[in-house]
């Protein structure tokens, strides 16, 4: 199966993502490693050899792959075999903090290895599919060169030579999803309090969603223009959100999801700027509260 | 252009919305008069009689559209020509808070007219698309009998009895909308405070959104399941967004958006149910804060 083209490949965590990541690289042909602290999940992986240590794991490839838990854990598993990584290349796909992955940069920099953070923007069954992909940023050597490994996951974008900025377009976008379920899970109680299933609610909440999404362009164009006045934009004052806000009180269900979005509309209204369009709300979370 | 097998419509209010929804009538065939406050708006549309007051508007046809500003610009308007409207059929497009549409319908009733009440999933533009839908309650029998009218605006669909079902449906999706649109803002505030244009960030949020939109099915299960303890669910532990806050805070934007859905998470977490799965966040939503 292994492909004596391919550059051998050691793999440090099998968890699900890490077993997702093995997967791929193994069908793509890549002769890999794999080591995990229980090493039964990875004694399971077919076409891949098992390290009895993280030392001999790095020991068997020039590049190593990381998917730990945390910036902790993967401190905790290279910390004591960092001698081991002179010469290597890592790639960091835990998910880190911004900061964490600068810090990770620098101590892998002095350990004379090269860094690659990756932000993975899929769930485990997505990896190797067309929806998947992984933002990266850190060493474009690294990116360049290793090209063919990184697409096995997904497409692979480069967002530069700051580690921490592929984690912090990674976590931008995690913002924007958890908050996206959040006011879903407020549509649901507010129609589930009237006996409607979520599943039916779902079923149009998915359409309905999917349909306004491109308004999202429509108002980065406007944000990034800078001039929220300009025609055609449904203004604030028309955003207000108290019929949303009386109808879920009458349903009993707490309204703080969609009270902070509210309080955002508000803050541009009592600034004087109700008469602009929607997109202005970005303006009241641009400045920390304290700050604003 | 009218067709004779087609019976006369009026409509009262000819804004944005109410233009998009006269154009698909008359383009269907309806034949179609149109009052509005201001005359010009109504003077401006092709192949429409334009009436000089509601009540020449309502004794024109024997179905009546309302699509105006809000509640009270429809007493505003209909108070004064209530008696007019004994036998007439009235559809009301206006958007209406639920207590507020199921006091139009015993409103309408007393007045002896026939009520349904409408919401429209839509956006001008989308009006007569297939991406286009409107939700209805109230009278069943005036919305069989009007489903042709109906359907010239997009897919139609009944509620139920309660005239304050589409409204409480149409509100609960909107508010999945507001918050999704203010969850892309945090996102694009956090990569913005690093120079990435809001566009740039767009065209990827709009692809990971659309990525996880499935998602929101796969909760919608568990919740109506009940048991959110099932497997293969990412646990409201994983979920924690310290990591998303702290890089919001490091940009120095605010971080209220993000800082509610942790604090729905957490209330579960405290109550002892960390390692259950993400969909029970509903559960921190269903009873209002004072309850909880």
């Amino acid at each position: 199966m292994d492909d004596p083209r391919l550059t051998p490949v050691s793999f440090l965590g099998v968890g699900e993502m890490g077993a997702a990541l093995i997967r791929a690289a193994t069908a793509a042909g890549f002769p890999v490693t794999a080591w995990n602290r229980d090493r039964s999940k990875a004694d399971v992986l077919s076409g891949v050899s098992v390290a009895g240590s993280p030392a001999d794991a790095i020991a068997a490839a020039p590049t190593v792959v990381v998917c730990l838990f945390d910036i902790a854990s993967v401190h905790e598993v290279l910390d004591p075999v960092v001698h081991g990584l002179a010469g290597h290349r890592l790639i960091n796909l835990t998910t880190t903090s911004p900061d964490g992955a600068r810090e990770l940069a620098a101590w892998a920099a002095a350990a004379g290895a090269e860094y690659l953070d990756g932000g993975i923007m899929a769930t485990p069954p997505m990896i190797g599919t067309p929806n998947s992909s992984v933002l990266y940023s850190g060493s474009r050597h690294l990116f360049d060169d290793s090209r063919e490994l990184l697409e096995t996951w997904g497409a692979a974008e480069y967002f530069g030579h700051d580690a921490g900025m592929a984690s912090m377009y990674d976590l931008a976008l995690l913002s924007g999803m958890y908050v996206m379920f959040a006011g879903f899970f407020h549509g649901a109680a507010m129609v589930g309090a009237a006996g409607v299933p979520a599943k039916e609610f779902a079923t149009r909440a998915v359409a309905w969603l999917q349909a306004v999404l491109p308004a999202l362009t429509e108002y980065a164009e406007v944000i990034d223009g800078g001039d929220y006045s300009l025609p055609g934009q449904q203004s604030l004052y028309f955003s207000d959100l108290t019929d949303i806000l009386d109808a879920s009180r009458q349903q009993g269900i707490s309204t703080e999801v969609v009270d902070v979005v509210q309080r955002l509309i508000h803050r541009q209204i009592d600034a004087g700027h109700g008469r602009d369009g929607f997109a202005r709300v970005i303006e009241s979370i641009k400045h920390s509260e304290a700050a604003a």
